[in-house]
């Protein structure tokens, strides 16, 4: 790309390394930000390094946070007794954002996958355990329900079992307002097998 | 988005802000962003800072570039004599990337609108004038074929006409690999008019 100079094709090469963004995305991208007032220009520049360099995992629930405990653990209204186990941050702010969980979390960061090579050790796991030896009702697994995911809640199931504390698994089902035309069949078979009474 | 701590809702909030990426998209990349290594963090942060401190345009065709003269117009094997206009530096590479034109451009940073309150001096059409008091044999019109694109080529054409100089447009038609039927009536008109003898 010699038709550019040497940094707009850095900035659009940086930018095209981005997942989901393919050269031409980045060489719109580049182009606006080159228009963009150079106060934004710097905020933009500012907050992907700080949010790099200050961002830890919570001391309590392993979500990516800027403090040493993060809002979710620090809110005395949330039960600490409950804990939703989930692969990374991003499934816990989908079940925030429903409003209605009152308990604390426990991201996993990533699911057992032994094609990747992942095992039980890669994850959150021990420090899942040690949380359980405070007092704890019940563990909610909200993994996702792929073989991973399923893998990885089973594994948590045999664990948790034996001391005694409640493990439950997030219903798996036809999705709301999902037409059942198009959805698969493992998933209408769990929604059969799931069936509730009315 | 209070389930997020300040920093990442900082820099998700910097993403979504660009052109084409959505809430949803920017979560993505911003979790991306905190997976790399710091040092590429870095390198991406910089290069987004370091294009806009350097990019400036350059002072004979004004197309943007990191040095007073851009890579085309220092190239001693470009005609300075043939200059085609373009609207913006995208347009420019577009017809780089043919790597058949061997003339110099002129980027005029915009096409006049008189919807959008842009007229004939809100462009760089005083620039081009200037460089046409030089030795210069042809002005090739390549804006857009949109409205915009043709008034700014009508206007451009009025301008130069008068200096004697050649004034051409790039061809309006049937795009190559295009099929008749989906094309629209206007494009299909043109193509019509401009027909060649075989």
């Amino acid at each position: 790309m010699d038709y550019y100079s040497g940094q707009i094709n850095k900035l659009i090469e940086s930018l095209a390394a981005l997942p989901g963004i393919g050269t031409k995305s980045a060489q719109r991208l580049a182009f606006h930000i080159l228009s963009m007032p150079e106060a934004e220009v710097e905020r933009l520049s500012r907050s992907i390094i700080e949010a790099k360099r200050n961002v830890c995992y919570c001391r309590n629930c392993f979500t990516l946070t800027d403090e040493e405990l993060c809002p979710i653990c620090k809110n005395p209204n949330r039960s600490q007794k409950t804990i939703m186990v989930v692969e990374n941050t991003r499934d816990l702010a989908a079940y925030e954002k429903t409003g209605k969980y009152e308990g604390v979390y426990h991201v996993l960061h990533g699911a057992i996958s032994p094609m990747l090579g992942i095992g039980p050790a890669d994850i959150r796991l021990k420090e899942l355990m040690q949380r359980l030896q405070g007092d704890v009702d019940e563990v909610i697994i909200a993994t996702n329900s792929s073989l991973e995911g399923e893998a990885t809640a089973m594994y948590i199931t045999k664990l948790v079992k034996p001391t005694g504390i409640k493990v439950t698994r997030i219903a798996s089902g036809v999705p709301v307002g999902g037409d059942l035309e198009y959805i698969d069949e493992v998933t209408l078979l769990r929604a059969l097998e799931g069936r509730v009474e009315l």
